[in-house]
């Protein structure tokens, strides 16, 4: 997608001396100053691209999983020889598993890079961990291509599609998970309207939403969560599409907090509500939704809000009371039978178990490793 | 209810001159500030008053409707003698109308305050229409503590109640609709814990509520607006109390955006959610919930949000990306099926336009006169 008219990845690694001659850097879009500052962020070592997915400087599933992949590169680039190497991998792996416990896609990737580099020769490890890292990205990008292309079906003239949080390019490598439809259906002169909801605490729909559906030109409207009902029920919604940080065998999606509420809403006004995900998004050794550890994040999220000044300075203000207590799950679980669909880079997948176990059986998918 | 221990209203009237001496002065809580810094705002004449209820300097369907009687006391005690007299008032009394349009306690006090003053000789009017607002405060304040002890049964010890938006002493003159059964709960040793969720464009939940509450000593922690399906899907709420804007003949409640959102929710979790309101917010001349005119605010509410700075300036900050467009209908309305019941100063009234009726017939109600 693009950034003032320019192609542009969210991550990526560049090697200055290559990659096994010493540093790896990772780079990425800072999505902590956006929408009101554009700028590439450089994690020189392992440690601080954990650092980035923890702080969110990078976020949405399928972007932590090329982040953490790509952060475990650098660990393979940065490690010591002889004895100490496995031990160093082994504990940047877990380091880079525990920056966020929800997002799928990071694990699957984590597993993927270790594996690419176990077979190898010490000296060819990094390479090898690095070349996987940017197949696991090339992947994603072409994998959210084809969910676009899979969801493209489902859009009449001029829809009106809501979405929450922010799954698009900016959540994933390229393209995004429930925008790439809509970025599809952009360029196919569907002409949709998507209504962003703001998606507090940390405003992801006010932030990155809005912010590259217009540079893409889309045209969107942003609303307050609250909005959500009222706009269904006068029939001004006539689709949802999310995204997930994971999807469970059975087709229950955990996503970003409040996907749950607009489900239900979606729901009793029978607007049919999609999840948007890869298949590494899929977590098949997790029977339901119940299974998925739901992350709590600091209650400053909810006590504050960051914005931009009228005087072009980005400043956090508090919002509650001086002593307010709050609370901060960020995820919650949308059940299956809210479904309309599972959009996926293999089609539209019905929302249950049969026909998820089908799907992945009949595309060979690889098979998740924990 | 108290201001750092002493006792306070949301809004009063004071005659430095004495009421047909010349000027009258409207005092309220400038609740724009809060929670961040407490100010008593004056206002000198009624459009000054009618600009503060249309500011939202005071907010609340109570509060505004006792703000607007003292405005139109205002008018009188301002208006010229004689042939002008009349056209002063009527101006006034449309200027103050249309200050907002969903609230009908305002239409209510309006009408009462115009009637009180219009038998009279012209030099008793301004001290009559400044009786009958007075009069009109105190009732509602009466109200609403009656309110506060119809809900109580409602409450088992260390019940989690979630409230949305400000239904609370601020939003009426004291006591409060939603929260006034909090407060007798909490009086009378069952603990309520509040669950506050922060009620974006306008975070009257963060700012008021969580303030009020804290004035009082309730336990209160405050929630992003899309948390609350997760918390009641885990149980963790066990009832909700609104209050409302406007309730129809048939039970049908305009309140705060989001208000139905909460209420379908509820249902899906059967979680009792019962609006608050006195007889004067209910008007029977108003069928159901679809004649009720829904307010478009401003989308800078919703492209913005007010805090405090960490160096403690009360600032503005711009949340979406520059150009990006937001809509913002500011009230929905949540059917009358939804609820569990209606929690009057008369007890808790069945939701239906039967019960209504007769409840009104059997407390002989002053008849809405517009």
């Amino acid at each position: 997608m693009k950034v003032q008219g320019k192609q542009m990845r969210t991550v990526w690694a560049e090697a200055p001396g290559g990659a096994d001659g010493g540093g790896l850097t990772v780079r990425m879009i800072d999505q902590q100053l956006l929408p009101h500052e554009f700028k590439i962020a450089d994690m020189a070592t392992h440690r601080h691209t954990a650092d980035a997915i923890r702080r969110m400087t990078i976020r949405g599933a399928p972007a932590i999983g090329a982040a953490g992949a790509y952060g475990l590169a650098q660990a393979f680039a940065e490690a010591p020889g002889g004895e100490q190497n496995a031990p160093y991998i082994d504990a940047a792996y877990e380091l880079l598993r525990q920056t966020r416990p929800t997002a799928y896609d990071l694990f699957y990737n984590l597993d993927r890079v270790r594996a690419a580099a176990a077979g190898s020769p010490e000296q060819d490890r990094a390479a090898r961990a690095l070349a996987e890292a940017d197949r696991l990205a090339d992947e994603s990008a072409d994998r959210c291509r084809r969910i676009g292309l899979s969801g493209l079906p489902l859009f009449e003239a001029g829809m009106h599609v809501m979405t929450h949080c922010n799954a698009g390019w900016l959540a994933t490598v390229d393209w995004g998970t429930a925008l790439s439809p809509i970025y599809q259906a952009h360029r196919h002169g569907k002409a949709p309207v998507v209504l962003a909801d703001e998606t507090r605490p940390r405003l992801q729909g006010a932030n990155l939403t809005a912010w590259e559906l217009a540079q893409e030109g889309v045209e969107c409207e942003i609303i307050a969560d609250n909005a959500s009902g009222l706009l269904m029920r006068r029939g001004e919604i006539q689709m949802v599409i999310t995204g997930a940080d994971r999807v469970a065998a059975n087709g229950d999606a955990a996503n970003k907090i409040g996907t749950y509420e607009k489900a239900v809403l979606a729901r009793e006004h029978n607007i049919p509500f999609y999840v948007a995900a890869p298949f590494s998004t899929f977590d098949l050794n997790c029977p339901d939704g119940d299974s998925i550890p739901i992350e709590e994040r600091d209650p400053d999220e909810v006590l504050y809000a960051q914005g931009k000044t009228d005087d072009g300075r980005i400043e956090r203000v508090r919002l509650a009371p001086e002593g307010a207590r709050a609370r901060n799950p960020a995820f919650d679980v949308t059940p299956a039978a809210l479904l309309a669909g599972l959009i996926t880079e293999h089609g539209i997948i019905e929302p249950n178990a049969e026909a998820i176990a089908r799907a992945f059986a009949s595309e060979a998918a690889p098979a998740p490793t924990n």
